[in-house]
């Protein structure tokens, strides 16, 4: 599996993957998850895969391609992030369709593939959307300010706490974090490196971190969380004992 | 859907169930899924379920039979949990195979349920089991010292990150209820009242809890917890912008 989030806040967005790239438990492999593509100046575009791995490194090459080969559409030529969403998902389908479609051993496989794009075209404000396995997409709204693939529950429930439009880009990318690290906790196919680009509003440059395991500042902010829910933890109010209620009859 | 969560330590077993209970969005309704049987300083049993109503309140009613009529195994008579867990699960199958054997309409439908079941048997120490629907059972380990059933990815990284098996059980009563919170705030269809027992270890005695979504505590819990979280947040470690990537090529 995969673990990706991105978030879009007022002061600009921040994308955060993982690198672990797993069929099976035997066959695991690192992967980045995520793809950068700008116009000096006029356009931004941070892409995050998740699902099959040819599957997604089909689009990846085929969004690249149709960049190169000034294709009628592409990162290049769409005018905004929800028509970059569309490109995205038609692509998505054709790549799937590919291997997916007719009888044969494929007959009923699955090769879905799931993608968040976001970014920013001059004259627009930063945007998200993801891309289903479907060729779909949903964007974000006011009280949902992020959007989750691949292995969302575990990292859900600090998002939804900490997370709103007017979050700072410091605070979303250290959300991020702590989301990433709570899913990686908890499940053996998402993991480290880590892939973080912080994107301000207006600015036309990404700033991207990549923390390694042993990555020090990676760490120190495990670790602080950790220390920091243990000690929230003991100043919990107590349980009232007196509260309980009358043990209910046996039977 | 639904979420349970069982502890044990040392000191001791905790059970926490929700409430809700739903077939699509439009049939939610209100069901405690927290069963509770026992002979005075002899045996104590809670049982927690989830998946289909109709499947968890056969088996629940199945096993108050068997009490009832003195059967030749019943959680009066069973030696220890494992037995237990092992009874639970061969009625949790016939149950299931009542409903969805053979063809008709209920042909490929799924009535499946999980259980945990826990609790001390004079003579041993407390124990705690789940049940699958396919009718084994596995236990807790010296690291894994919680089982989940029903909507169990939100709530797990609170659980991963506190519990040990030296835990007093008002701390771990309070990492199942803000496990709880977490799992309700994330998804729709795991709500309250919530359940709460709390079972000190040679005890022979359950404490019951009941808390009802304006409960007085939980909400004090819950703000509390929410307020040391994002000063925990405040308090994390800074990114240092100096540590970004060159941005990389673009294309």
């Amino acid at each position: 599996m995969t673990y990706c989030v991105a978030i879009t806040m007022d002061a600009g967005l921040v994308f955060c993957s993982d690198s672990r790239t797993n069929a099976g438990v035997d066959q695991v492999s690192t992967y980045g998850k995520m793809y950068h593509y700008s116009v000096s100046g006029e356009r931004e575009f941070v892409i995050l895969s998740a699902g099959n791995l040819a599957t997604t490194q089909a689009v990846i090459s085929q969004v690249k391609r149709d960049i190169r080969d000034n294709a009628a559409t592409s990162l290049k030529t769409v005018p905004d992030i929800s028509e970059a969403a569309s490109y995205l998902g038609e692509i998505n389908r054709q790549e799937q369709d590919k291997h997916a479609s007719g009888g044969g051993p494929n007959g009923g496989m699955s090769f879905e593939a799931s993608f968040i794009i976001g970014g920013q075209i001059a004259g627009d404000k930063p945007r998200l959307a993801m891309v289903y396995p479907q060729g779909n997409h949903i964007t974000t709204s006011k009280d949902t300010p992020y959007l989750q693939i691949g292995e969302s529950k575990y990292g859900k429930p600090i998002l939804d706490r900490i997370l709103t439009r007017e979050t700072s880009l410091e605070n979303a990318s250290r959300c991020a974090l702590v989301s990433m690290d709570s899913t990686m906790r908890s499940n053996l196919t998402v993991g480290p490196p880590i892939e973080l680009a912080v994107y301000s509003a207006d600015s036309f440059s990404l700033q991207r971190f990549r923390f390694d395991d042993d990555d020090e500042y990676l760490r120190e902010l495990k670790k602080a969380w950790d220390q920091y829910l243990t000690d929230a933890f003991d100043r919990l109010p107590s349980l009232n004992w007196g509260d309980s209620l009358q043990s209910d009859e046996p039977g």
